[in-house]
């Protein structure tokens, strides 16, 4: 194998694939990645089996990559992009040498690196699963960000760990829960699809990092695994086994009260209010009559905290819910702006929060008990 | 207690201060910032024992500081500075209450946040040394830079983790060393001092984040400890027990070989190479032939590297020379810039790495064994 190839469009791809690179697989092949030099591309893989990413380089003017001889190997991923980084010309040639190393060189240095022969990676199926969807690349990536922080850190319920997409028709319904608090979107389709899976949070990281927001994406699923296709790279996911929890049955539909307010002055008296923390929870405390809403929070060890909150516009008797400060705190990060209304049952419900303008995202939290 | 202050003026303050506080420390009170009002100055002390800071806020328009009760009190750090952090107003007001906790405030919001009393802070004398020497802020920085880093981060030997500053007349005299390279400055005084003390390397990075540029600075020394007097701060430092090794004795006089280089080609091909590493260490390797300079490296289970040096001008027989990249590297960074001189004595003897303009810092490094 030999090619050469504009540098920083090689860091670039090896930056992608090497996204699904985790330092804690158990199969040494999988800290590498595998680089093959087609006839007229260069093909880059990284995978941890969880997650697996390859992207293609197609030989052009622009990147300068000239395919000189074809071939194959698999290079350890931080050794060869740190070298990369390092080279100071635009263009580099890389050579694969008899005994599976690489040779790395420009006019002024050249590096051998010991690699592996792709023999010894795993073969990988990138067959592209029959549903496609197509998909605005910046829909995609609010849709991930608005759901992704709730869902579960602990493996004792592995479906919790992902976010759930639900599709029966034009809807897709993307919801995730650590049974704390629930993020639910709403994304209505052009066409019609059914499909029910569950995306491990961490590989929809990964996707959101790689997504280039000038260009679409296409979506596409099947029972067995899922595939985020972006421009010239697949990221592809497996799917979280065992079925998703029921969770329409968990939002409530009607409510006694309500609290009218600003996205900023919500959040930044959360903020604010989240230094008073109880080992490590900060529990905020709304009291709230249509006359005054009051935040406040208390700690044994540290102190107290009192806010009137601004503008704001209560409907209801009076009513004392406490919470935990970070979950509502990323909950309106994920509306982000505008006004906001939190719609109560009573102390001890779950309430919802939601933009005033925007209805297809919605916000649970679970209360906790209120202190004296 | 009771005063305002303008919030950033005060964080800034508390930031000073805070410097000085270890996470190690084992005495509660030094997890604390010590808040003294005074008729008309505001006083912030924060301590570890080893190193000792204090700030000194007067009264002033700019500050909005305005003392209306005078009084003490100690308040843990992290909670303090996140707290006021995150105050939107531009005026804030503190006030100690009964319990030693303290309210701060603004229109909005209003915090109670426990304390400690005044009284169960440790003492720390902050009486002026009597020899003073006036230094640039400028001067003094790089002073430091240029030699802290190769200081010894083993306690082994308590009197290598500092640097020592010695003067014997008009010349001040820096030298730190890990006993592997040695890093020595040369400072002219405008008058003549006695002394020879070492001052440990942490407090010295804590110098160098608090000086000002723009403002020249008071450094104060005695046998017992040191201060550096920043504009309304005091940076205190103990001294190290135990002599510093005599090291004039270690620095080479006259060389056989010499090698004239651009600093940014050998900082390049140095930082390049350090890429390929042995367990953690990169062994560079020059050839060197007046004809040709190589810089290679070799480690087993990573691969190896090749470059010829650019403009690179060697004079004397061919020599092979290996070195611990990381302190060729640091050593170079420190002189920073131009033409620079590398003077060697032999293959196995410490080697000499100065500025061509810049003689009053010299840079020693211990070679090491070169492979075959």
């Amino acid at each position: 194998m030999n090619f050469k190839i504009s540098k920083s469009v090689f860091y670039n791809a090896l930056q992608i694939a090497a996204r699904a690179i985790s330092s804690y697989s158990p199969l040494p092949a999988f800290s590498g990645i595998k680089i093959e030099a087609k006839a007229d591309s260069l093909i880059l893989i990284g995978s941890d089996s969880d997650i697996s990413i390859r992207t293609v380089i197609l030989s052009s003017e622009e990147n300068s990559l000239i395919i000189k001889e074809m071939g194959s190997i698999v290079i350890e991923s931080r050794y060869i992009m740190e070298i990369i980084r390092k080279f100071d010309a635009e263009t580099l040639e890389f050579e694969v040498l008899e005994n599976s190393s690489a040779k790395i060189s420009d006019d002024v240095s050249e590096f051998k690196i010991n690699g592996m022969r792709a023999s010894e990676y795993p073969n990988i199926d990138f067959a592209k699963p029959a549903t496609l969807i197509d998909f605005k690349s910046e829909l995609l990536k609010t849709t991930i960000m608005q759901t992704i922080f709730a869902t579960s850190k602990s493996e004792n319920r592995p479906a919790l760990t992902g976010v759930n997409f639900c599709c029966n028709g034009n809807e897709l319904i993307c919801t995730a829960t650590d049974s704390y608090r629930l993020a639910r979107k709403k994304v209505q389709l052009a066409d019609s699809y059914h499909f029910n899976i569950t995306i491990p949070s961490r590989n929809l990281s990964e996707v959101v990092k790689t997504l280039d927001l000038e260009e679409d994406i296409v979506f596409a699923v099947s029972d067995k695994k899922a595939q985020f296709i972006i421009g010239n790279t697949i990221i592809q996911s497996r799917l979280i086994d065992g079925s998703f929890p029921e969770t329409n049955r968990l939002i409530p539909q009607s409510f006694s009260y309500e609290l009218e307010i600003n996205y900023s002055d919500i959040i930044g008296a959360i903020d604010r209010a989240s230094l008073i923390k109880n080992e490590g929870i900060s529990v905020i405390k709304l009291s709230l009559d249509e006359q005054e809403c009051i935040l406040s929070t208390r700690a044994l060890e540290v102190g107290s905290s009192k806010e009137t909150l601004k503008d704001a516009k209560f409907s209801g008797e009076h009513l004392d819910i406490s919470f935990n400060g970070q979950y509502v705190f990323e909950a309106l990060r994920a509306l982000n702006k505008g006004k906001i209304r939190f719609s109560f049952c009573g102390e001890m419900k779950p309430f919802i929060i939601q933009s005033v303008e925007e209805k297809d995202i919605l916000q649970l939290v679970l209360p906790l008990r209120t202190y004296a």
